[in-house]
């Protein structure tokens, strides 16, 4: 009884008409405290040690969820005509618990948070965090389903063997990736990198055949010429990872490694968009950093991209 | 011989050259308490009652003034090589005096305040406020007028039926103008729409004839479409409403539901100059909520917005 | 099992040591469901309408939530050595859902709700949403307890008759509150007051035999001449509302009729800690305004005197 | 007619409600185009050339005035018990048209503005500004009334005697004033001193007799001790000089040479309510800058002040 | 071997990588007390006097210093493929000594400081600072190399004749230019131009045959047509000013005279990449306000833009 | 001869007067590169790691260098009549080189830095960074002056025995500070404590004799008290430690762990004068947090705080 009195997190229709109260939950989804009956489970990862740059992503989760109260996200995808919560059971299910202090401990948290998804056939949707999270769940991936293709939007590759003699940190976590066979040869595909830091970069990249798409490219071949270049991860397993440094920093302000010269809100929506029909297993949401933010235009704009993601989910149709 | 001393609103030539001082009035416009010898009135409707999303454009013409003192806005419109305080007598007259406890009573002022301005033929610009008050706008052109065309700038269509069993909001108030009959059939554009929150409005949209241009058709056609798709409203009554939300957050972050995803500031100016010879009768600019801004940039950029239309009225020449 | 893997509300000694991360809850109390097992249940009460100024209070749960994650809470009050956590079951059992369109039905919707929790034996802690809420809520304490006592701090009497014809709103509820029998004769202190809007509040107030202690002599008598003052209320039934901007805007930035010439945080707190020991059977603390604030730290504030507030509910030792 | 329609600036009784609409202007003052039965003008002077900190204090008098509206301004004197609109007429001049090029041209017409106001017996209340604008202003005051008494709120002496060569800026003017013979002496009382550049300025003011008070002075003598300090300069023409840096930056942080380690809002208003009594002749309150400020906090202060101030003027009774 | 425990300016490779710590320099290059053995000198121009916008560009060289540490800027340019730092000695010399207070002694300083680095031989990298500093420094490089192209990146044309009667300042430098020789005719190149005072200014670029390349223009023709405009400017000595103005207030707020409608960082950073191959001689980047900066967004995209500027330098392969 | 045409960091009178420009470095001191003929070297210390509340404190000296030009701070201490840069040779020694991913590794860079400073007799000033900074500093100490007392300014008592299982990290460096005998039994004192996680906390005080003084203890005492307390460190080698959280965060907002109810900005400058006559060996100032702050007036009042410690430091008169 007391439910119509009180509010606790949004869902179904009232929350698309934006009702704005509530506990703050992703993309105003429901909150699951036993994982049953979930389809699709949002879990935050605040972890944001081993940095190259300002920390505070950590902070990402809490900061994405409050904007989703505070602005109001649909359920409609106006775009694609799919209401996502009609064709999946989405919950927020909360935060990976991880450690603040060892980056090795943090890794295996999130590995085992993330295969305790997995296991209950749970799709896991991961907000960082910072881009190092992908390195654990990428491992919880490989446990569940074997090598995957991967799909990553973002201004850097994150490809260097090592960072000051660290080797497990936010800027080399895919090399570690290669070599721990996580990825399927010849299945990577890193968009909108506008920023190597030597020539290394683009050897390595070579040698491993990644297809590496920089942001001006991306933005000749359009949503047309991106297509055609998913048509590779079709028919496999594909895991998507979004760095949000990936959009400009008009749009997206609030990260630790801002890239001027990035894409708009409106490509970066469209360029989701053409992931309809993919065959993803997992995603991930990262390097929100809300202390550097513009009154939340950072976070907003990323639940606007998690709505879209939610919306190219495979569905049992 | 104070008036060499002192410095009121800005008027005329000194202000193309920036000053930056005086009393802040919309477009440094000079002020009128009497609505004489006015051809253009602008006029501030600080209502924000009746909301779906965060309150505060109540605040919108405050800004609005605020920023065109603070930045300056030009005199002279240099891509359509026009100025229109030559072409008119462009008066600020003022704040609609609307009460903050009845949207019946506030909407009853709005009409008759814009009915006083039309009655001595001024033309009606009003700065919001919410988007409700294009309602009461409406009922008083409408008097004047009988039925116009509409073009509608905007994220959302503002078309549902009612919202938690309120018919008279800001997300309901085209519904009610159709009903009313303010609004000439098959003479609707609605463009920028990004969100619907169903179906409903696109078949309603359909059933009614309405013109619905998303923000990535209106992205493809380019100014040269969007002039032939204006031509359907050509020698007509028009009226013109702006949302601000129809410009992405990047651009104009300061408003109660931004949508990622939307056009630039400077395809927005291109597209408004496209409105050059129309038949406008009243116009206005909505939704501006400054204490959601960063540093006053989207009450900049309404002002230019503001500036831009002055410039594309109808003259007598 | 997953609850070693994930985290949603933050509860007991771990969120005293500041994980800061979870499902974002008022004073990181965990959530209730049913209203079962609860000592005092803390209720967001997201309205501001019917405002006499700046809206956006009814934000104010949000934030205040958001910010006890952000900053965290701590659990063991240090000058008053007392766990509150220990001495209660505290939860936050949501948002009362209410009108955005009516002030009487989110009027009724509010003493419902209250209502709801006071026939549980919950004693209710609400967080505004503006002033007004505080009408609403002392009808069901009425309804409950007969008439009470109240201890009001404010910058402001909220005494008035009317505000431009307008009976029911934020600066008149007490006055209504007195009409209508909810508090007791000689039972009302109103502190920090330091703005009335002419003569007839002190009028009214004499009348009423109103305690009004002025923000200057507040400061003079200190917290031993506050005691004095309290000890008129001891042995009744007591309601206490906090109005955020009792304390100065260099330290409460965020609210919508901010007066400068407050108290100081230090002084608030202490002055909270002088409640000890008085029969307090409700309390609310309203008028936070997120959009208005710096950084957070108004709604940050709120939380800590939110705890102070809970340190000094009448235990059952 | 149109007058009950539309709002132009505020004034009376319904500014005190906080309506918040309107043209802003300095204390929701009526404007005055001709100076006509004008007994106290209050106007604007966007000077901020020759400084030696950030400038922007240009934009000082748009802001307060923006603030006026924004926030609202009381027109009961709750402490004092008095209304200055009732005992004065108020009106709000415009600013006075300054070179943005060249100091003394400035200077000129900043002493041909106040003189124009003094020679219609209008008592002029200047909001500046950088303090240099003292200068100009002290010039026509002495021009009017002779030389007078001084009494000083600021952090700073401005009493170098030069600055980088130069002899007429923001930090020399007093010593100018006093070589000119503006100021009376023994009758120049400087408060809330923290920053000495030397042991050269407290030489100087020991010869020129000035009674210097520290910030810590001022704290630990309280209201009692100021009023006596003030009693010297009782009985003579008395001009009154407020540089918001007298302020501590938490309550002021708009401004270009912040100190911290200031007074309280608290304390400065009490402060002010001191001079009631004296024989002020003009006043003014400077160094506000705008684009340094944290949500407007410091104009808004400085409203307050200017208020406080408004409510100290000599009347005619 | 402090030099191992301590840093001061950052340098080589390890900026590259972000440490993110030391001394704040301009891209982070070493000092130079002594301008020995610098190809590049990169200086800051700490002058804001003269202006017609909100002053505060004085700082502009502090907070680009400032960002280049806190976010860090690469050393390898990924679009061109090359290290800046590889093919050219690179310094940060300081600041330019210059007068508060007098426009004409700061602009000796300014000339002077020029000449010292050209007398070395070193290219001189000017950071301003207003644009009026633009004026000096052309007078260096004409004593120096005699007159010169001159490639203009700015929303406004600074060709105005004066400015409230003032001859000297920042809208009227380059009509000071011209008269004075400083510039090759036929040699001069304005990009981005969206704002006119008037049709003055339009002759006026004709009369001297002055390119003049609106926004609009400028997104039409692309990089490739860009590149077939500075055919002109081949073979020739050049010098380039880039105005932050000139591009889109979303990427850059932090400025006095912003205007709406303007390019994107993209194409910001793509047309400068065009300038490979020209005879630059000196170059500068002015009109960052900080004071007006949404958190710095302006200046790290002012530090890019910089960037960018040093990998187009003439190497001496 | 390029030292008159360019400046480099500033240094002696010329600060004194707020030029505002050149190369940013602390309170304004000259650069050292190889610590000769230094006395106080101060030195940034950018660490963040392990810790308990959102990171960012590695930007703590970074922005402490900024606000040091930005807003100019003194060379004469107007209260205690003293210019600290003629007592001593103060020079800033750039930012010792840590690491960001080993917190060990990091503690011996530190120790070793601090050592290097120690074995050239300069008095060591660290600007952190976090608290956890203190401990290899004290240890560098102990192993060149043996066990010293220590003076603690703080909200916390940093006391723990370990959090979350970790035993070196920012909340429990006091602890092992004591465990490995760096501190002087009964000499250590903590003042401005108001916030503890248990009685655990209290009970350590108790057994290891430390005097702990809460805010309101500190408040009441004043200045007097607060003296007298401090007889007991006289005639002993003292350790001085500042977190900025002692302050009331409507002061220092900017820091990780902001604890209401704090001391002013007033009272904190006061006490530190306190110290004059104290023998002390070194001192630090830890956890301002610029991303955290309103506008750099957290690293304002960290400058302030650190000019004022400069001014104690025991002379060789």
């Amino acid at each position: 009884m007391s439910q119509n009195l009180f509010q606790l997190a949004q869902s179904g229709s009232q929350s698309s008409l934006g009702r704005r109260s509530g506990i703050a939950t992703f993309v105003n989804a429901p909150l699951s405290e036993d994982l049953k009956d979930v389809d699709v489970g949002i879990v935050g990862v605040p972890f944001d040690g081993g940095m190259t740059s300002t920390p505070g992503t950590a902070e990402g989760p809490r900061e994405v969820r409050n904007q989703c109260v505070r602005r109001s996200i649909n359920t409609y995808n106006t775009a694609l005509k799919v209401n996502p919560f009609e064709r999946h059971r989405i919950y927020d299910c909360g935060d990976v618990v991880v450690s603040r202090f060892s980056v090795a401990e943090a890794s295996d948290a999130i590995t085992n948070a993330v295969s305790a998804l997995l296991n209950k056939n749970i799709l896991p949707v991961c907000v960082g965090g910072n881009h190092f999270v992908t390195y654990p769940i990428l491992k919880a991936i490989f446990k569940k389903h074997g090598p995957v293709g991967v799909l990553h939007f973002d201004a850097h590759t994150d490809l260097l063997d090592h960072y000051f003699e660290e080797k497990y940190m936010n800027a080399t976590m895919y090399r570690r990736g290669f070599e721990e066979g996580f990825i399927l040869p010849g299945k990577f595909i890193q968009a909108g990198i506008r920023r190597l830091y030597g020539e290394d970069e683009i050897n390595y990249a070579f040698e491993q055949n990644i297809r590496l798409i920089s942001t001006a490219e991306l933005k000749q071949m359009g949503t047309e010429g991106f297509k055609r270049e998913l048509e590779v991860l079709k028919g496999i397993k594909l895991y998507v990872t979004f760095d949000i440094d990936f959009v400009d920093p008009a749009f997206a302000p609030g990260t630790g490694g801002p890239e001027p010269g990035g894409v708009t809100s409106f490509e970066t929506l469209e360029l989701i968009r053409c992931l309809q029909g993919l065959d993803i297993v997992g995603l991930d949401l990262v390097e929100v950093c809300p202390a550097l933010d513009n009154n939340g235009i950072t976070s907003l704009l990323a639940a606007h991209i998690l709505f879209e993601m939610l919306s190219v989910l495979p569905g049992n149709d």
